[in-house]
């Protein structure tokens, strides 16, 4: 990208913090925590590279104020708690998908896994607000026991599906239309919810050797 | 790491390749792609820094040489075909969960799954070894109609389970009994192995909107 530092715009220039943001949300997500750096955030923001760190410090904390969830779980988790505890699943399921469907939902889904993959801070991001601000209030509030497996087995299913719809983009799952995906994944996230975890197999079948 | 290289192994050694497949397996898995040296694999192998690209080229090469799935395709297909087409969900889940039990699966699948969030060649890999190799083959030959997105939705939950358990690390499933974690997902896999993955709910139920 030959795009030129544009030197004209001054600290105080509105729209000059969030010009910066985007670019870092677009290069975390796009090239990962390793490969983006705050000189090429720079050069895609149009701006002089002093002024990421002057507003944003450094990679680190710009990556912790532009990645992080597109909506606060407080204005979300009533809606998801509301009606029947049998279709929380498919709540849980459309609404993810419809995060997933917006760019910048699923600019910061993308980053935020692709960073925890290579950074403890970005993992502890994953396990702080998606499993623990969203997942495991969703299953206590549904009064579910052991809330924080459920809540960590939900997580599993829904960082699994970001990695094999949008970064692996494993075909026909990268292009199958969001609400069909909602509809496949529902049953799992409901059962993960309130299901009975413990399927109770024959314990003499043995497992298959490789 | 402060380890000194010895220049005392030969070219021809047996064992040396070995060694340097090992240490690289290492890397790849804790460090990612990106992070892991010719250099440091070298050292950790305690060979001289030439013989890693003598025997394995460049890094990308050294990166396709030793990760990859633990076991044939073909050696795995049959046991997980042959049986109840209803238990090949808790067949997979426990083959699954046992490959990540030992050090050597483990440190592949993680390898695998954290180069492919920034390798699109790691990335190929996952789709071409995992998914078309394995889960496809085992969903056509269970006799499922749509065994590619079949696949796909298998790989979702197989890929995000090693991302929580893993890689984020999230609890209380990280410390979960091995086998009590296959009895959770086992009936994940069967329905996307043999069940209806349309819900059909209500069409009027509007999504949670954030």
């Amino acid at each position: 990208m030959a795009v030129r530092a544009h030197s004209g715009r001054r600290p105080g220039d509105s729209g000059t913090r969030e010009a910066i943001a985007r670019a870092a949300r677009r290069q975390f997500a796009e090239l990962g925590y390793d490969r983006t750096s705050m000189r090429q955030v720079a050069l895609e923001a149009e701006v002089d590279p002093t002024l990421v760190s002057h507003f944003h410090g450094s990679k680190r904390q710009l990556f912790l104020s532009v990645i992080g969830l597109p909506f606060q779980p407080a204005d979300v988790l009533p809606g998801l708690l509301a009606g029947d505890p049998d279709e929380a699943g498919a709540r849980l399921a459309r609404f993810a998908l419809g995060v997933f469907e917006s760019e910048d939902g699923r600019s910061r889904a993308v980053g935020l896994i692709r960073a925890a993959t290579s950074e403890p801070e970005a993992a502890r991001l994953v396990r702080d607000l998606l499993t623990r601000e969203v997942l495991t209030p969703l299953a206590e509030g549904i009064g579910s026991d052991d809330a924080a497996y459920r809540a960590s087995l939900l997580m599993s299913q829904i960082v699994g599906l970001i990695m094999a719809r949008y970064i692996v983009a494993v075909e026909p799952l990268a292009s199958r239309d969001h609400l069909a995906v909602a509809d496949a994944i529902a049953p799992t996230l409901q059962r993960y919810l309130t299901g009975d975890l413990s399927t109770q197999l024959p314990q003499s079948r043995q497992a298959v050797s490789g």
